[in-house]
């Protein structure tokens, strides 16, 4: 692992374990430090204090911001498996399974006040800025959270809507990290531009990434999971596929999605993904984002060593096998 | 209607008509929009109207703090209402029915998101304060719902937990509304204590009138509802009662809750509250816990006039029939 990564991931972890949560009423607290405890890669603060680095010397002042917005993804997650009715986050029961809906619909709405908490403990000059930015984000990630939803009950969406959603639920959160940090330490200029096309960039060639090795991964002996498509999750692959498909390809995916979740519904997607050439098409669009943020990383004119991993995130987060 | 109650009243309606929401995604949008036009008396918006008015001219650069309270109100009642399984608001359907369980808990994270935004909207001199106020009271609010869950499953609750309860759940809502309004004007002085000590008090005092009339009220030809106690709700008048009552009377009142909600559990349970007093006890309640938010309005120095339909307020809230 890059070592300035490494070195920010473990003080994150450890100003995770120290954020002031009390005890009571347990009920409404012990959740919020359960989830916040699961660990991950913890992206989006590592994000936040290369932010500030890259437009200061220090990121000290920056933990709160970071911490703002970890708390603020694990609260889109609790409420998010909610919605997804998801029992298993991080191989442990989710907050809803392991307590119960209540408790979790009032822990996540917490977690969001905390979010803000943090937000409020920066440098009082950027204040107002901050807020606005953290502010648009969590009310644009809702956004792409019941666009999510709604493109779920419809039979085909258009690539330019799919991407809409992706931008919204998942990339703005990793552009609203990176520029809080930097607005945290007193950058506003020209250059915010450049990270919102970093981030953003780096958020869809991730999400494809992701979409590709379910399907094309592959796991040490060559096996494909197929996950997604065994859940008839909508990815940048069905996406893509039903926008290439002829009437005949297009009536084999409906089929397979209409019957039962197995081997033979994987084999037929996988068939008509093939035919399409769905797989070189993924790669294609994953190097043309990572090499877009990559150019707009060049362009910042900001401290070596945070730019150094920021590169190094890129590739990490898009690299052809986990 | 005391006049400028009239006044602030039609001007926070109009304002709510304005609040910027956008269109879509509509079932994100839509909701928010419903549950905030269902009307009410609109009492926490109106506070933070005076707030501003007792220490200023004028209160116009203090809509957008009131809005931020009615929104934030609001948005306790949408996940309130999925966590009861209410079905009815104001007489139409709660957004969770009328809608759905994730539209309703999406829809309510955009309120709280919504509320910030408003509050972010007032003089910039003020806004740590504000900011700092409004979160400490949201997470207050989150506290009171989760110990009022918690409560509902113990046999008996102390009355100085159930006051804490209610001080947090309902209390300090009005509070922060009130000193929200003066913070965004400019005043910080020590007679937000004052602020303080009348609006909580006017709290209890309007939630102790509240469970009274519910029992002893009466409809104009005198017949008592009795809904909370058929509903099985844990109120002022119960846990009272359940801290009076001698080991027959508590046995009277277990056994009455545990057999069907009917008449004659309403019956049982009055007549164990004429025994105890408990309907001059609770008059006496709201007599002193409204003196004495009359008596810290009298201590602050402030608008004339806001005064005034304060004091009205209070008697206005806890008058003997409504």
């Amino acid at each position: 692992m890059d070592a300035l990564y490494a070195e920010l991931l473990a003080r994150i972890e450890k100003e995770i374990k120290q954020i002031s949560i009390p005890d009571e009423p347990k009920n409404l607290y012990e959740p919020m430090r359960y989830i916040l405890s699961l660990g991950g890669k913890r992206v989006r603060p590592v994000l936040t204090l290369l932010g500030a680095k890259l437009f200061s010397d220090s990121f000290e002042s920056s933990l709160s911001q970071a911490l703002a917005v970890e708390v603020f993804h694990n609260f889109t997650l609790l409420h998010d498996d909610m919605m997804d009715g998801a029992e298993i986050r991080r191989q442990v029961p989710t907050v809803h399974k392991k307590w119960d809906e209540n408790i979790a619909l009032l822990s996540g709405d917490g977690m969001l006040v905390l979010a803000y908490q943090l937000i409020a403990n920066g440098s009082p000059e950027s204040l107002a800025n901050r807020l606005e930015l953290f502010s648009k984000t969590a009310m644009e990630v809702c956004e792409g959270q019941q666009l999510d939803m709604d493109y779920a009950l419809l039979d085909e969406v258009p690539m330019e809507d799919y991407l809409k959603m992706i931008r919204l639920k998942t990339a703005v959160l990793l552009s609203g990290s990176i520029k809080l940090g930097a607005m945290n330490v007193g950058y506003y200029g020209e250059q915010l531009e450049y990270l919102t096309q970093f981030t953003e960039s780096m958020g869809l060639a991730f999400q494809v990434q992701d979409d590709y090795l379910d399907a094309f991964g592959g796991d040490q002996f060559g096996k494909v999971s197929g996950g997604d498509i065994l859940e008839g999750k909508r990815t940048w692959l069905t996406i893509k596929a039903f926008e290439l498909a002829n009437d005949d390809q297009k009536k084999r995916l409906r089929d397979a999605y209409a019957a039962p979740a197995n081997e033979s519904r994987i084999k037929a997607v996988m068939s008509v993904y093939s035919e399409l050439g769905i797989e070189s098409l993924a790669q294609t669009e994953v190097e043309s984002r990572s090499d877009q943020a990559i150019k707009a990383l060049e362009l910042i004119d900001g401290n070596a060593d945070a730019k150094k991993t920021l590169s190094w995130l890129v590739n990490q987060l898009v690299k052809r096998k986990v």
